[in-house]
């Protein structure tokens, strides 16, 4: 195995996770790597929780604001969570210790859409980045940094804030070398100019992160696993929800409006972008292309066999077996995913110029159209936005997904009116559930409301929302978008009181 | 005076309003110009409304599909409304009769990003465009289109539309030739190149619309003013916001996020906006740009006195007054002013590099800083979302603004929830009401609520929204973002019932 740290200056920084964690000091704003569980550092988050719970135990109180690209492990989250070690954090979480937290009032969590992330750093509206703490695979000898797994906001980490840590983590494939394209054009205004990427498979940038060698107070080295979620096989809803994207897709090829390679494919995380992507293969898809933010072991398939030509993303987040995979077939893989920041992979210049069709899952939708991706009866948080606005505002086609119920049919995902809006009727062109899909584009909100009721609806839910509607449309102060405000919510009322939609005696 | 048609080929089109609007037929999707009440045909619009009161009169069914720009007028909006001959009416509209029939249901209206009309054309999102019923200010030897006042969606109705009415209107100023940049660079993915505009004042395409010829049915010529409405000067409450806005602004010079010359505005339109624009003036600014929808009245005034260097937009909406001054200093005001198509003045991929700063009105904001710019309670449209979405997601700042309350004080514009969202949480940046402003950047929900409450809320309102916020905390489903849903909405609800929204007693 090769040496990882290449440059004597870094070698000479080397120290412990709890020599490099002493630098971070309470009420210091931190900015760490990560992104869906891929490419976080492991050992100084770890380092630091013990550290906090050392000053808990004294009395102390310490506690940092956090930042990352999105969601991290139970080594970076979760450990600084249980400590109570952070009081602020954002953008995208998943964490169960982290989503308690905020949920309990005793965590602030910042939900922002992941191209706004590194922006808003750069603009100053977060404050000063005392210290950044980034995973990478390598130190090259000319002192730049071989990215990880994930690549999300690091770029902006390393260059806007004071001190760096970085943990250099031999686990991480070798083979990731070259696979990255880190974009050094991006400016403030007034001074920006083009982003001159057209196609998925441009590379606009270089390989490696830079880094000011003198802000590098510590190298740790690690030699640890990602998350590593295992990867499970789509269950029935899911497949049925394919079922009918693919036939909605197959229906816009032969009507025209897209040709057999589509456009590149932006997909969300998980049970139901697993079943879309399989299903394509089904389809008979060859030479597609992905500009999205997570490349998952399905898209390794999709990449095997073919179906896709290449996929961009910002993070690279395999099961054990989709890193033996990859490993196995290095030449093969490393020529066709690119790894890029955050602020590119989301871009809505990019996104709109590219024409993504944008595939996100949803927690409810209401029968307009306006979409919940975040909130559990409007109030308690879920994850996150993470980039699903930047993709469903700026893509060619904004889809959105669910089971259209949970918890055991006693919840619907179609509702009268959503607890929380995180995609307005504007941004929300096709619904889908496993009952069926709902082509929005071209209609009014009460001609949403047909369709929506009418192919996205379980039958369980369908008549109660087809009969609050025709009472809004009857009695609603305005038939624009008919409401009955004393009862749109009251279905998320009911869920609180009882764990149940339906009225008494309906279910 | 000018012959404003110099093609022979389009002299020979030359017919009366009556027998260009017999090409328009029961059923047909029709496109026609105008934006915020400038560039809209007058003729063509008004001799069809006459031949669907004649087919109502002898019992027949005669509507059809209108798209525009953005708002129009009576001889448009309003005529066609009067007589029912409107099926569906997109994006944006402001006409009371238009407004009528919508919020009674016999009118469909879909409310759209400006930005998203002339893709979702190109799409085929709204099927074929029939007709294009276009206003220009005149017809060029080589055949090209001076546009008029507006250009807005002009250019894609030209080139998307089966055939083309033209309205040539000698009343709109001949100094218009020269002011307008239609780009011709668009394409359909996976075609898009990147968009060369990195300043306000880039001019990136051509002077004129192209169209062909052949499609052309008929030329109608008028000479008729556009809507001119009357600049009002700013009232109390309307200064007291801008003086708030302008506080901010200073202030963000002040620390270095914003340099003296600040950044390219968009300003919406109205008291608010204008007194915006006014306070610029009395700040001291000297070389701003614009890069915005509208130039009206007062921005002419800050172009006059170098408070403003150029303003960017797609309409030029002057009152009698306006336009006067205008023809009194052409030259002087046609070098600083550019009219361009609004798929580049709303442009995501432009705003966001240029990073402007997004000013826009709305009905109300809730204690988390979701926006509704759209309805009244939930139900009833006012106008539509317009551009406030293209520029407030991809601004440098997005603030909003409105009066703290309505109605003689009776309706709150800051509300526990908002009846309908338009902008959520994560587009809104700043809020502001002339009791004061609140910056929600870097905030959490909870840490935004407080803010809000204290800056925002007219004290009639305050201590009941600290009151719910105050019990929502501690009653609510989730400490994220604590909602009672049971009362969430019952503040509209109330003003349903009493016109009220303070409880019986309180107020």
């Amino acid at each position: 195995m090769q040496e990882r740290i290449r440059h004597p200056l870094f070698r000479d920084r080397v120290v412990s996770a709890d020599e490099a964690a002493k630098a971070i000091r309470p009420g210091m704003t931190v900015a760490m790597s990560g992104f869906t569980g891929a490419g976080y550092p492991k050992a100084v988050p770890q380092a630091l929780a013990a550290r906090v719970e050392q000053a808990n135990a004294a009395g102390e109180r310490f506690r940092i604001k956090v930042l990352t690209g999105a969601s991290t492990a139970p080594e970076l989250d979760g450990a600084l969570a249980k400590v109570e070690g952070m009081e602020l954090r954002l953008p995208y979480q998943s964490d169960p210790a982290v989503r308690e937290r905020i949920n309990a009032g005793t965590l602030d969590y910042i939900d922002i859409h992941l191209s706004h992330v590194a922006q808003h750093t750069w603009f100053g509206f977060f404050g000063k980045i005392d210290i950044a703490v980034v995973e990478v695979a390598g130190i090259r000898d000319d002192g730049s940094l071989v990215p990880s797994s994930s690549v999300g906001n690091n770029k902006t980490w390393l260059e806007q804030a004071d001190k760096v840590i970085l943990e250099v983590n031999r686990w991480q494939p070798e083979a990731l070398d070259g696979m990255h394209d880190i974009y050094y054009g991006t400016a403030l205004p007034p001074n920006r100019r083009p982003i001159p990427l057209v196609q998925p498979d441009d590379r606009i940038g270089e390989p490696s992160l830079r880094v000011d060698p003198d802000k590098v107070i510590a190298v740790v080295e690690t030699d640890a696993p990602d998350r590593n979620s295992a990867f499970s096989p789509p269950d029935e809803a899911s497949k049925r929800i394919a079922g009918h994207l693919l036939d909605f897709l197959a229906h816009e090829v032969k009507r025209g409006r897209l040709t057999d390679t589509l456009l590149p494919l932006q997909s969300g995380v998980g049970n139901i972008a697993n079943a879309v992507l399989a299903g394509l293969a089904d389809g008979g898809y060859r030479g597609l292309t992905a500009y999205t933010e997570v490349i998952q072991d399905g898209m390794l398939k999709l990449i095997r066999d073919g179906v896709l030509r290449m996929a961009s993303a910002t993070s690279f987040s395999l099961s054990p077996d989709g890193i033996a995979e990859f490993n196995a077939n290095v030449d093969f893989y490393s020529k066709r995913i690119l790894l890029r920041p955050q602020e590119i992979s989301n871009h809505p210049e990019v996104i709109r110029r590219l024409g993504c069709i944008a595939m996100n899952g949803m927690i409810e939708a209401d029968i307009y159209g306006n979409v919940n991706s975040t909130h559990i009866a409007g109030s308690r948080i879920m994850n996150g936005i993470g980039g699903s606005g930047d993709f469903a505002r700026n893509g060619y086609l904004s889809v959105f997904m669910s089971p259209s119920t949970a918890k055991g049919g006693k919840v619907s995902s179609i509702v009268p009116m959503v607890s929380h809006v995180d995609h307005t009727e504007h941004d929300t062109m096709v619904l889908v559930t496993d009952q069926g899909l709902a082509d929005l584009r071209g209609l009014s909100p009460t001609q949403r409301a047909k369709q929506v009721v009418a192919h996205c609806a379980h039958p369980d839910f369908r008549p109660l929302l087809q009969d609050y509607f025709d009472r809004a449309c009857r009695d609603g102060y305005g038939r624009h978008t008919p409401h009955l405000l004393g009862e749109a919510l009251s279905w998320h009322q009911r869920m609180i009181e009882t764990g149940d939609m339906r009225p008494a005696g309906g279910g």
